[in-house]
């Protein structure tokens, strides 16, 4: 038997961690999220298309719960696919697109295109539609999104920053998948029902707002290259300073009856893990659901944050925060790779926390991409607890030179508290939680 | 009349931000913090000695406090001098150590040899004292640690890692002071009364602990200098790799007779604003005294939580936080310098807060350094306020550009919302407060 698999004293702790998480993804299960907000059937046709990691599952669950026909073609990320009756499933490389993205892309703007007067268009977006959505405007390639869509996510742009540039590439993004569904007179009805990913919800932001209008810019388009030096694909540079045929903005009639019902979020999956640990007697301390910024850094100010609330300084008005507590956070860190080793931007923020906490007693934390896969591989995330640094030196590995590889998957992985789950069907962005005992 | 002397309304929240400063000011105020803290005299001398930008104000609040006779010497900044009449003030440069600071060095170290058994040596030590306290160990020169010392402050180093480095290079850190007044039979006794500027408070830390044990070691030292991949000046890789001459570690027997005390600290500076915000009915939430990371990240985490504070939602337990609210936090941040501007710690986390909330109606900040010297300028740091970035722009000052450049000084400069009060004569680190209105 491996000795990593004998039953730990710490394993209580680990179970919390890993209920709290449980509890995020419940509070974003497809499901039990589209059921109150089901549309109302119409005289035509019922067309739902859709994108994102959660956008098959979404698609299942519409599919169960719709009373009438229904027709349509949702994309989804290699991994994420679920077996549906009515809605074909369509699976495309994320994060960087391929050609079964863009051929889905084409098909759901053929599709929102012929709607007429009485046909509702169904869209069913989540986190990750962005890249599945691939459609390259008039005059670019698949290939020059890629190369721009690569130098971005190396460059450390945030989520944000990339869809602008995404959305003014794009032949469908930014409200143009609206405005699609609008050329029958009268205009077809368009239901977005949305699972966010993105800090602040930002409708515009999620898979770059295919049905939302489009607040951004070419100019601000080109200000984010700038920002991060890239200046090339050829063709995507001329595109952007050429700046024909802008996005749809707020108040245009392309909108005018078009509705959009946010069905999960990070807020609300954070408000369940804070229910969770409410209920077991532990002290819930929301702190923010939309955290950026560079994930070491980040894991920095957590852990200045969990040593005050441990010394019993975490003062809210006349007083403490009472112990045990929890520290729950979201939001979207990135992480600028400067080593060879393998690991995402929730194990890697586990391993900066890990060295500022550097074995402090009374602390352990579970940090997790909700999507089930941080980064690149299998893993969801890590669970960290007081003894991980000295358990790892005994099995040879250093949490420096972890640190120096950006080796935060092979530091947990020989710890054995790597989290596996597998794809999640659902994708509320990062999940971080810092148990606090007395 | 200058415009930016008129009177706005914003003023009552410049105000505000103000006094929450000048509470945590007073909190660390020497006078205040020495008066309860002062040693028994002793039948023999009592040397005070000391080192640091507060040391000064120290040694004039000791000499007004203390019963019998004295005599002394203590190094601080320039600029930092205050008259005393029986203490001699030696005023050197800092953060890059000079000649002044060495001789000063020197001759504390020699005072403390020449104590007898019935004397005590007071040492009077606050931040910044490492850099003034430069004596070179054998066999090198101050420009040997003037050059790593830049170097270090250039590559992103925690104050920590700098004086671990600096500890191991010097003739009176790291326990070595002690060591020199430990030489009569039997030993001085050695008083420390110490303001804190250190995320911690670790007293091995605080101006690089000369008269307590360090735990660090020669081998520490080689791993920073490693980690920011600096390798000159030869002299100094020499001198740690032959690691000879090790600091006294805790339990050597120089320290029987040494008592540190910890006067003020970023702690109480933070627990005295609270009360200054509970008292004016605004609720403090004390995130943390011992934030380290690069401002810039650091800005985006305050954002992010300020936001979820503006929205009602940033829950404690079962309910959320009720507004006004203030944010308050310390430690020390560091800056990766990219752009040719001007600018401490301080200003650019604002400029990133400013950048982050980018309008966000409702939260105001204000960052400062409490020595009243934001980096390199004459400013203690500024004040945000919701229109800052569009006052900026009607003065021909952009942000992403103030961004790009290091330029927070240059920014906060032309919107007339710098803090300057010159040198405050104490330092218990940065200072942060924002404050979320409803």
């Amino acid at each position: 038997m491996d000795p990593r698999d004998r039953v730990a004293p710490e394993d209580s702790t680990r179970k919390f961690l890993r209920a709290l998480f449980n509890a995020a993804l419940a509070a974003a299960d497809p499901y039990k999220a589209i059921a109150p907000a089901l549309p109302a059937t119409v005289p035509g046709r019922t067309v739902v298309v859709g994108a994102g990691k959660a956008s098959a599952a979404m698609a299942r669950a519409f599919e169960q719960l719709w009373p009438g026909k229904l027709e349509g073609l949702v994309v989804t990320r290699r991994g994420h696919a679920v077996p549906c009756e009515r809605i074909e499933i369509v699976e495309a490389s994320h994060p960087v697109p391929d050609a079964a993205g863009q051929e889905s892309a084409r098909r759901i703007l053929d599709l929102a295109r012929g709607l007429g007067p009485d046909d509702q268009l169904v869209f069913l977006v989540s986190g990750g539609g962005s890249a599945l959505l691939a459609l390259p405007a008039p005059g670019l390639t698949l290939e020059d999104k890629q190369a721009v869509t690569r130098a971005l996510l190396r460059s450390g742009a945030t989520i944000g920053e990339i869809n602008t540039v995404r959305k003014h590439l794009s032949a469908i993004k930014g409200g143009r998948l609206a405005a699609a569904a609008a050329l029958g007179k009268p205009r077809a009805r368009v239901v977005t029902l949305a699972i966010s990913d993105v800090p602040g919800d930002d409708p515009a932001v999620i898979a770059s707002g295919p049905t939302v209008p489009d607040p951004s810019t070419f100019a601000d388009a080109r200000a984010v290259l700038a920002k991060y030096r890239i200046d090339e694909p050829e063709a995507v540079i001329a595109h952007l300073q050429a700046a024909e045929d802008e996005t749809p903005k707020p108040g245009d009639p392309v909108f005018a009856d078009a509705r959009y019902t946010l069905i999960a979020s990070p807020q609300q999956a954070l408000a369940a893990a804070a229910d969770a640990a409410q209920a077991a007697g532990v002290t819930p301390i929301v702190l923010s659901d939309r955290i950026e910024g560079e994930a070491r850094d980040i894991g920095l100010m957590h852990a200045a944050i969990a040593v005050q609330l441990r010394e019993g300084r975490l003062r809210v008005g006349a007083r403490s925060v009472k112990l045990p507590a929890v520290l729950l956070s979201g939001g979207e860190t990135t992480v600028t790779v400067r080593g060879p080793g393998r690991g995402g931007r929730n194990s890697e923020f586990l391993l900066s926390l890990a060295a500022a906490l550097n074995g402090a007693p009374g602390i352990a934390a579970i940090a997790c991409d909700t999507d089930g896969i941080d980064g690149t591989e299998d893993n969801a995330g890590a669970i960290l607890l007081p003894d991980s640094i000295a358990r790892a030196a005994t099995r040879g590995v250093a949490i420096k030179t972890a640190m120096a590889e950006n080796d935060a998957w092979g530091f947990f992985d020989a710890l054995g508290d790597l989290v596996v789950t597998g794809p999640t069907l659902t994708n509320v962005n990062d999940f971080r939680a810092i148990l606090v005992l007395p």
